[in-house]
């Protein structure tokens, strides 16, 4: 393993400090490596050494580069400085790609806190952003003025762009309360955006990897709580694809980043009821199908009078994929085959909503 | 252990079966045992058999005593007749506590899907709350609608006497949208209600305890998804108290019911900012108290000027305990003693708005 | 889940509690389930509750059906009423295994204690073995003379037909020295069966399931110790094979009961050397191929030289496998595929030797 | 994070490479962390890179410091080089003790295979015995001729200076036998060595920490063996007392070295029976109290009649500690504590025997 340090803003006080494992040799089939970046938190005043290098070794553990990003804080935390901190150690990261062996397309963003709002903000405002972003008791909604004015929130900057995120919080979080994470995952569901997330029963704010060594044994604390390290290394593999043995590369991921297909150039049964209905020539396919259901039991019926809906179920509905509503209304296998090839002909027009 | 089979409601095919652990004897200093109430889901159609005696099991395993309820469904299923069925199971429990060595304020409830539905109504509207509720892809709002159209929502009846709640889920749920249980936590948050919750990535619909005998091992769903069980004993033992071993019965609890202390007799420092600041004479004396404060940095600055809060920031303040609003504002610890005594003098009243 | 109760020796007091768990219906695909007898422990004095019941719910859990056998104790201790107990329970269940729905080719035992001295020779002197055994903290060799004088030793019973086992102990047991769990895996080795092991750092004797509800919280005892109950469910599932959830029943086991081939009709390179070596055409064949051998590094090379060996080596060549061991001398695999098509020729004389 | 990269041996290619965490600081009351040096397999041909860093990273994550030794192999793998350069690497770590903050009385050893042969060699022969041993997969015995000639045997050099080791192992390792770890653990038990091991149903040899970054996931091998990870740590923070947080350094740690004190400069009831009865005033003051006793049940009784025992049984009595014994034979707490002020006056000539 090498590490490697970087001044990216000697002015501000910007420094990149790159740990990087080997590739080849022994390693067969693997010949690069995803990154964590790691952002700690700190209030915008400071950037913690507990939530720096014990985050990093977690992941080095699993086989994945780390760096730590050491952004604007103090006099010089005024927004947007910390997320240009963002943006350039992204950029040095892909230029470095190649001769550090990271895969530049799979390179995750990890903070806490205040780290965390960055993280959030890299992972729905940045021009580059991370492929995934792991919150730790991040804030994320308006709060963040409480600790510097000229963030932004970032809960209502969620978009179809967002990568798949992990949040992990305590209930009874004191400093930033777990409303932020709650917040944050509801605008991901409502953007269609893959996610995980643990809420532990309680637990003091600040706690990084919970290990003995980073946080005493004699805190208050549930026994769950450092389950979110190896939980969170989990993830990235379903999100990244776990190592591959027979030189391959990565395997392929488990989980994709959005659940439907809204974003393809064509409709499909893999869209929303909402994206279809929402397209007048999807609606006129489907409804066309629809109208000849027998009707299915129970969840199924409700779908069949859509306009008869009650406004929030008309959103839970309008968030189904047309594959699984059909499904509830007993429509037929041979039926969903033969819609999908049709609504495969209805261009999708995304461009003018790609922001979402 | 025995099983007991009581048949509660022979019309409507409702039955409880219990299973009882032995107390006393080699189980030195267990008199009684908490048990954990079993709704097994099925849309109100049905009571699935793989949502029962598993679970159950998973609870006897970990010395709870364990029942489960086959509640009215189908054509019996129109609200409130499940509802009604878990009161008369509960008061059921409550008579047979003596003869069943049950902790009669100890029981616990555990449903999924629709018996995650009727789990939430017990916790937000029965005559017996249960002491604990877990919900397990739980239907929990509007989108009852789709199974049973009687039913109730149960996030808008979330009120400061439902119980510790944990929830389970997973994000791709396309049964039961993962909305159900994000919004039900962010009502629990709203009401100062202890919660634990883990949105898992991806898995189907309906996995029960995730044990291969039950959801077999080619099914497609994250490794993390069984976790759910083990992380439940554990955080029941934290809410219950663990067992003694020393012939004290149950531990102390790790965690109570609420954060605050929003609901005693007199206020305190334990309560929130809102609460105090909503009674004229707290507000007084807590106002004349922060008046004098020097101004701490980041977090506690905004505190001192609340008439200036963004409303979503306001909200967040009005929920912190006033200790530790007082601590971001880095007011010591003697005035915070003096203020406690004085608060400690006015009365909370909380009668007229007990629903919450 | 049905439980049974069935009394197998009124005069000797002995008894079979059998818990029974549903098959079929919801259940697709699993028409019949292993069982787990369960032999708690006492010294022959007793049977004690705590390693009776909680051990029963850890299998009925994991979707095993269980029994609990409470064997010959006190006044009708005296070998061998409990193995003839044990003997007439696993006919009793063999009997049943249509009615029941019990693989009855997968039942394993689980003992405790003296009652691991009961499973150790249900494992190495029973008529009816059993298919695997567990053996917890278990009294295995001369030692059982300090509670049961007449009991046999179970580790110079170790035979080929012994089971695959799973022992846990702790390293300062100062009832059941940890020395009779290292000396039955040395015989298991020696033997050739499939094993596995856990002995935790420290801990007292009879800590059955080491869950809080069985073993308090107050107990100084490793929090590793806990583990063997999944451990050994996981263990169980790569010996009788996973659940299946195609139809198809348990899947494929993971690990065979033998790591070599010694005892099929016809020798193979699957066999160990010294199997092999034992055969006057086996030598012969085996001879040619070694002598040709360039001779590998490290490892091989020894092999090459037999008759120089030292005793203790010799021992460990002979218990290799030929294939592994022509490995290691660097002969490739069309000359290894050529041995095994003649070894394949050559019957192995199992018969006289079937006791090993 | 610091990395140090030392050459010990320019001719024979030994190196050190440190891997330094930070201390003080926000690692309030952690002035100083224990070391852990790992030592690679390779069949003493080489020092294999996927069990160097990758057995680092886990124990840095658990905030101990971590050093990789590559010792002298192949043409240089004469013993005792391995040793000498095992012996040059302590001594350099002792006399960076201070300026790298490292508790140069808590540095464990952790080898793998021919590594393992190191680290158990450190831990029976080494002037500079580690603090601990962690030996996986380890060539213990005789075995060790097969890729070593002229390196010793370890298992007969067990002594009573043996530190506390961890084992892990598979148990149709083909390359190493299981037979190695066994015998091991046998000669610890018999010089009343601290230990734990886990012996896992299948895998191949030189799984490292068997993390698919470096194992890769379709090797067959049993879900277990990771574990054997973070089992070693939470041994280790047995061994060496967790990290505590209120500025007292280690805390106490959780199990001693040895289960007797037959080390101690006075007999006691924490020494062996064998200990005392092997001491002619020892013997005389023990049997006095043993004639008197009324006589225990089951376990109790054959103590008193020593002379009929079989000889197995014998050994198993002599390695029980006293108070152990006379618990058995039921003799009450105010005689243990009476002959334990008696035995504190007997001296205990351990000088003679101090190899053991």
């Amino acid at each position: 393993m090498n590490r490697e340090v970087v001044v990216l803003n000697r002015e501000r006080n910007v420094s990149l400090t790159a740990y990087l494992l080997e590739v080849g040799g022994e390693y067969r089939g693997i010949a690069r490596r995803p990154l964590v970046l790691v952002l700690p938190g700190g209030g915008y005043r400071s950037c913690s050494d507990r939530e720096a290098d014990p985050v990093a070794l977690a992941y080095l553990k699993a086989g994945y580069h780390a760096a730590v990003l050491r952004y604007s804080v103090g006099v010089h935390a005024d927004w947007p400085h910390p997320l240009e901190d963002y943006e350039q150690a992204m950029e040095f990261l892909k230029e470095k790609a190649g001769a550090w062996s990271i895969y530049d397309d799979k390179i995750a963003v990890i903070g806490f806190s205040a780290g965390g709002h960055l993280a959030a903000a890299a992972a729905t405002m940045a021009k580059n952003r991370p492929a995934a972003a792991i919150l730790g008791y991040a804030v994320a909604g308006e709060d963040v003025k409480c600790c510097s004015p000229t963030a932004p929130d970032t809960v209502s900057a969620v978009d179809r762009q967002t990568p798949p995120c992990f949040l992990f919080h305590t209930r009874d979080d004191n400093v930033v309360p777990v409303m932020n994470s709650i917040r944050f995952m509801e605008a991901l569901a409502e953007h269609d955006i893959t996610f995980e997330s643990h809420i532990y029963s309680y637990g003091p704010h600040g706690f990084s990897t919970c290990d003995t060594s980073v946080q005493g044994p004699s805190t208050r604390i549930s026994r769950r709580v450092p389950n979110w390290v190896p939980d969170s290394v989990g993830w990235l593999r379903e999100v990244f694809g776990d190592f591959g043995d027979r030189g391959e590369g990565l395997l392929e991921p488990e989980v994709r980043a959005h659940l439907s297909e809204d974003d393809g150039q064509f409709l499909s049964v893999g869209c929303t009821m909402g994206r279809v209905m929402g397209n007048p020539k999807g609606a006129e396919v489907l409804g066309a199908v629809l109208a000849r259901a027998e009707g299915g039991e129970a969840w199924g019926s409700p779908l069949l009078q859509a306009g008869e809906m009650p406004p929030e179920l008309k959103k839970t509905v309008d968030r189904m994929l047309v594959r699984d509503a059909l499904g509830f209304a007993r429509i037929g296998q041979d039926v969903l085959e033969a819609l999908d090839r049709r609504l495969g002909e209805i261009p999708n027009n995304v461009s003018k909503d790609s922001g979402d």
